[in-house]
């Protein structure tokens, strides 16, 4: 499928879907809260890596021209205050003309280039969402919006930590190199059976847990920053862009 | 010397000072007008890397956790309604609660990494600043901030021009690669003798013109879109960080 089809008849989870384009985390705030998001992204470019943000009300963006963010995405988030008040698959009726949209890369993008560089990721193979977990390393505060990092956890063996390392690290638009190998306590990370969102995923022998930066975080601080009002996109069930992954890769 | 010997002494131009640690652009605005400049750097983010965003009023910037943004550049430029109307070599009696500071990366950082690989600078060689130029192309406008894409002109043995984009590809968060080699008139530049800002450089024989997004892009800018009050650093004489310029380097 192309990003197009996608963006018109996915349902479900994007993972798998227009294999090489850039896909994003949505979220969308009232201009009043703008300016704090916007600097939280800045003070906080790992987990949060900004792909586009649109003009007031404006619900298109340059990602992908012909698309409308009120209702390309298959399922989304509707807060208030902070707590999630509904799932819907279309936000059409919901939309302000005083919405900002923060477009932030997502993970998907740096897989397809593990997987190109022939490491494993345990979560495909076993079906499963990615395990992402809260930590105890608080982001850099901006005016209002507060809140913890958010990783996401592959299980890599020992051998080719330091090639995953060096993929990833080649986009920096997108996460970029993990933030830890290792021991999770390090993290704060109590249980790796228990993850914050997303699933538990299985280890195979000889593998070590690492830990990326994860585009999670500014929905956390969403939470925690409760704005009167915010729209996002619902877990894994992302905003598919126009842009082929390539585009995100340094030099 | 030192990044906070240079901070209390120079007077003069900051380039090949403190060598291996990064400096910085200073573009400090009113509150009121940080989120189209926020937006503008992030819509804009090759002429505009930010390396980082003060709290309004705070003089104080992570990346040099001793220095004081009013005192500890050798030299300032003042605007009033995008006209500049000073150059003082301190700014703390001008300094507003309202203000907010952006520091910007900035093109000698990737130097350092073209002399490391084998790469001549001409302009250094001259003892010149170097070579800017407006061009054609106007960035992406973020509200009331609009203005042109500035370049600097680096003249690259043709042999080299490679190594040249390969290593300040690796440097994204300090303009990248370069956004043209070759012909001026493809940027809209009719004389490569006669820059906008900087100073005219002589090429060897052989030498391909290699072109990168530049920092004076914001200043640029503001001159454009006149915001009532605004303090940046003079030309050359920057703002000189804690960060050791390898900090900045993807991978």
């Amino acid at each position: 499928m192309t990003p197009e089809e996608v963006r018109a008849r996915a349902s479900g989870p994007t993972a798998g879907l227009a294999t090489g384009f850039a896909q994003a985390n949505l979220i969308a705030v009232p201009a009043d809260w703008a300016y704090d998001v916007l600097l939280f992204t800045q003070r906080n470019p790992k987990p949060c890596p900004v792909l586009d943000v649109t003009d007031a009300g404006d619900p298109r963006t340059v990602l992908a021209p012909g698309a409308d963010l009120r209702t390309d995405l298959p399922r989304y988030r509707v807060w208030h205050d902070g707590v999630l008040t509904d799932e819907p698959t279309d936000v059409a009726a919901l939309w302000r003309d005083d919405l900002v949209a923060f477009l932030i890369g997502c993970s998907f993008t740096f897989e397809g280039a593990l997987t190109a560089a022939g490491v494993p990721l345990r979560h495909v193979e076993q079906g499963r969402n990615v395990s992402m977990y809260a930590t105890d390393r608080e982001c850099r505060p901006a005016g209002r919006v507060h809140g913890p990092m958010v990783v996401s956890m592959r299980w890599i063996p020992a051998a080719q930590v330091e090639t995953a390392a060096r993929v990833s690290g080649l986009m920096p638009a997108v996460h970029g190199a993990p933030v830890h190998a290792g021991d999770p306590a390090a993290l704060g990370i109590a249980d790796l059976a228990a993850p914050d969102f997303g699933d538990p995923v299985e280890a195979a022998e000889g593998d070590v847990p690492v830990f990326w930066a994860c585009g999670v975080t500014p929905q956390a601080a969403l939470m925690a920053s409760r704005p009167p009002f915010a729209i996002t996109h619902a877990p894994g069930h992302m905003f598919v862009t126009d842009v082929p992954d390539d585009e995100y890769r340094a030099g």
